[in-house]
Parts: C-alpha cells; sequence; structure tokens
C-alpha cells in the first residue's frame, strides 16, 4: 500500500510507472558499486541507464553529499521531486522529474553522457541478478535447502 | 504455494533454489526469441546462460519438438526430472538435473557452446527487463496512469 511508503518511496513508485510508459524498467535501491545506493536505476530498451534520485523535501537534498559520485554510473542522471519542492535549490545541469505517488513526468531531460562500453556491460548483469535475485525472493519467500540464496 | 503448481512448475522451482546456491539467478518461462519460451532461463555471476526444460513424463518429454530450437540460446542446455523419469529416453549429451519441489542436484553436467558475444548480449539484456518488469508489476500491481506496463 502507498500509505506504507516514506515520502521518497512514494516519489519512486510513481517514477517507475512512468518509466515504464517509456519503456524502461527499473529497480530501487540499486547499488552501482560499493558504497553507493541510487534511489531508482532505470535500464531502456537500447541498454540506456538512468539513474533518479528522489528528494522528498529540501532537507533531504541538503543532507546528501553523495549524488556527484553517481553521475559516472549513469547516461543520464535525474532529480525526482514532488510540486511543493524548491527547484530551484537543484543544479540546473540535471535532468528535472515531477512525480507524485501515482505517476511522474520529465519536465527537464538530463544531459547525456555516455557509459564506456565495459561499464555498461557490468551494470545491466547486475541490474539481471538484481531484478531477478529480489523477484525469486518475492515469489519463493522460504530460503533453499542450503539456507542462502546466493545473491 | 508449492500444491498451486503444475509438475513442471514444482520442478522448476526446485532448480531456480539449486541454481540460487550456485550463486545464479533465474526467470521461468523466458521467451529468447520468438515462438521459442524455455522452463528456467539462468544467469551466472560471469555472464553464463544455461537452459534447464523441466518434464514431469515421458509424455511431457514425447510431446516436445522445440528443445534442439533452445540450443542456439544457450551455453549450456540442461534436463530436470524427478528421480521416477525414465532418464535413458534422455538424450547423453545434454545436461541432467534431478529436481523436486525443494531443491535440485546437477547429475550430469552440460557439454558448454559458449554464445556469440551479442546474442550473450542481447539475452542478458533482455532478461534483465523481463525480471524488473515482473518485479515491478509484482510490487505495484496497478496499471500506470497510461493503462500500460511499455514492457
Amino acid at each position: 500500500m502507498v500509505q506504507d511508503l516514506a515520502p521518497g518511496q512514494r516519489l519512486a513508485r510513481g517514477v517507475a510507472r512512468h518509466m515504464a510508459t517509456l519503456g524502461f524498467v527499473t529497480v530501487e535501491e540499486f547499488v552501482p558499486a560499493r558504497g553507493l545506493r541510487v534511489d531508482v536505476m532505470a535500464l531502456g530498451p537500447k541498454g540506456e541507464l538512468w539513474v533518479v534520485e528522489c528528494k522528498s523535501s529540501r532537507a533531504d537534498f541538503q543532507s546528501d553529499s553523495k549524488w556527484q559520485g553517481y553521475l559516472e554510473w549513469c547516461d543520464r542522471y535525474f532529480w525526482a521531486v514532488d510540486l511543493a519542492f524548491p527547484n530551484e535549490l537543484l543544479p540546473d545541469d540535471s535532468g528535472l522529474i515531477i512525480a507524485d505517488d501515482y505517476d511522474a513526468e520529465i519536465v527537464r531531460m538530463a544531459p547525456e553522457q555516455k557509459l564506456p562500453a565495459a561499464r555498461r556491460k557490468k551494470l545491466i548483469q547486475k541490474f539481471a541478478m538484481d531484478a531477478a535475485s529480489r523477484l525469486h525472493r518475492l515469489r519463493d519467500p522460504q530460503p533453499g535447502a542450503a539456507g542462502t540464496w546466493g545473491v
């Protein structure tokens, strides 16, 4: 239920729905590299990788000291905020998405900085492993005979 | 609940659990190309792609006219059957997995025939899209505002 989600997760829900209408799939709280965790990693039909960071308030944005570290892990970088967010805080050279619990809209397309091929390959592999492993845990919640999921 | 699954799906469940202990993730009923649908596609940590066809009975095996078409969509090809299955029916040059509802074991490793790099890339991309899209539908079962999932 949407009521059980934290404010940032509600934005992520709207973002994920909108990405689906663009033909993208998404994984939330994706870890591109040790110590980094992005709110939404979106994968497009041609292997495009977009990062969307969801900010529910001024404080949420101002306490984030890591976002510049995400830029090198995607082709395009977006902020997702709600209508009440003070947009002037956000850097002009990132993408901007306005979202709510139910949907979202890309208001400013992010500039593209293409990932190196080897990094894209590694990220798509990790995206596939994470998505399938989460799907498996949802479909078959019991641990395997060995008591581990391997991933 | 396992009781609600068809016999082939029960084998697939045991196979998926065992693959997880090997560090592989799985997607069931994966479509590598139009007109083909494999019971289990397993993806390994180095991008290995294994196909596992689950056969619950002699009739199930003998009515399958498509399996040779799957060989070119994986690095290794396995049959998964239960203990009661007449194994002598199965071709010697495929892998063999004995499975039940809860786990599985690789009894004969399949020979490796490596996928061409371009096909592997395409299959991993599709695997990622399918897994994430199914995960999304489970986590957020309502259709998006546009009434479509895009995938």
